[in-house]
């Protein structure tokens, strides 16, 4: 979106140029005509979104399950079931509220409580990558966004193939929301579990996205920034490859090294 | 929180050191022990996120209808009301659900469909401040996060008075909760509104963000870097001051420009 902006400089600059602002919008999902949730967007994609939001938040375990998803409105996503199909109230309640009955959630305790299920066991994935081909992928993110994109500013999410080609490139103003972009892509195109891919996020990795990673099956998940302690606490627990700081030609990484071909660390028996 | 990660250098390193990760964990937020929702943060300060959440939430106007809010667990917030009160449902659902009715949500309504009325009109408010000064406002946030944190990867929200003063720091995994933070300190110290102060995000400025700022009565809301399309749309209508692009000596002025004590631009009839 172009908009007029005042640029000033210090000491005494000031003049107008055009900007142009990632574009952020409402988006609403329906099931059945039942308002569900509002996620703030960037417009594109939006029924992979809606598909995607619905799967890795585990209220929709099949896309089976589904009739049609259309766009009602531009900003209205409309999820109609098949008859007798329901979205999951379980995985729902656990994703809103962390007990029901008592307090007591703490540390190990919080996972459990606000975790989804995944049908997909990616601890079992045997995939391996190597180091040069993860250094590799920000690179190619920021290459294929300057080509989609020209409005800066937004989180992009980048699904690879292990050696390191681009499947799909998709941008957000809410990083998760690019997660489950990719995620509506791949779970429309059959394409689930990702099993052997590697997921770039071009921001820093939350609990949410690990979630996601798991979700959808992706047994490695890399970032450019770095990642919380309950995304890296996740990822030890769920088996997948969690890859922080990826910048120039290192990275650290925090859970799942055996699937990076790295060279032993000297230090390996500590 | 510490974690032992393996650090990866292309093409041959690999050594295992010691990095410490911003802490992240699921906050539930109950209201007269029904929970209302959890947000993923950085433990710390939580009654203030609490209050804050509410408040900017547009859920609990006045703090006079509180009579505790207490951790009844380290990752709970439980909220008691005075007698007879309750938390605001129709701001609750203007949040949560763009229309209940009929499809039809597209740009300016978009922005009527989700925003919460504020008890502050901040376009009323004459403060003016220096392009000098808010250039040198994110040296002094991150000055003040090297003091406070050594976690890293953190997104910060500073309160500052026009003079550049720094009143208030605070830091989460999520902007939205470092900003909630600040709130929720404001609210419980009687210091709304936040009338002649500047708000500073150390990233991107969303619509929430915008939102929120407008809600504790701040008229300048800064951010290092972009904002959203909606974010410029909603400082516009409110009478809000947006500057994004906070870096170095220059800066993006979005809306609410007669704030900024810029020399008139060149093109200034343009």
């Amino acid at each position: 979106m172009r908009r007029r902006v005042l640029r000033v400089t210090v000491p005494d600059g000031a003049e107008h140029r055009a900007d142009l602002l990632a574009a952020e919008e409402p988006l609403e999902i329906r099931v059945d005509g039942v308002p569900l949730t509002v996620t703030m967007r960037t417009p594109g994609d939006d029924i992979d979104l809606a598909a995607g939001f619905l799967f890795t938040e585990g209220l929709l375990p099949r896309l089976d399950d589904v009739h049609e998803i259309r766009m009602c409105d531009e900003n209205v996503a409309a999820v109609t079931l098949k008859p007798g199909r329901a979205v999951a109230a379980g995985p729902a309640a656990a994703r809103n509220f962390l007990t029901t009955s008592a307090c007591g959630v703490c540390g190990k305790d919080s996972i459990e409580a606000i975790r989804v299920r995944s049908s997909f066991d990616v601890a079992a994935d045997p995939v391996r990558v190597s180091p040069a081909v993860l250094a590799g992928l920000p690179d190619r993110l920021r290459d294929a966004q300057r080509v989609f994109s020209r409005t800066g500013g937004l989180h992009a999410a980048g699904l690879f193939a292990p050696d390191g080609t681009l499947l799909v490139l998709r941008e957000d103003v809410g990083r998760h929301n690019a997660v489950d972009k990719v995620a509506g892509w791949a779970l429309r195109g059959g394409l689930l579990p990702l099993a052997g891919h590697v997921l770039l996020v071009s921001g820093r990795a939350s609990f949410e996205l690990a979630q996601k990673a798991v979700m959808i099956g992706v047994p490695v998940l890399a970032a450019v920034s770095a990642p919380s302690s309950l995304a890296a606490s996740l990822a030890e627990e769920s088996g997948l490859t969690l890859v922080g700081f990826l910048r120039g030609t290192s990275m650290n990484v925090y859970a799942g090294a055996q699937r990076i071909t790295a060279a032993a660390p000297a230090d390996a028996g500590a």
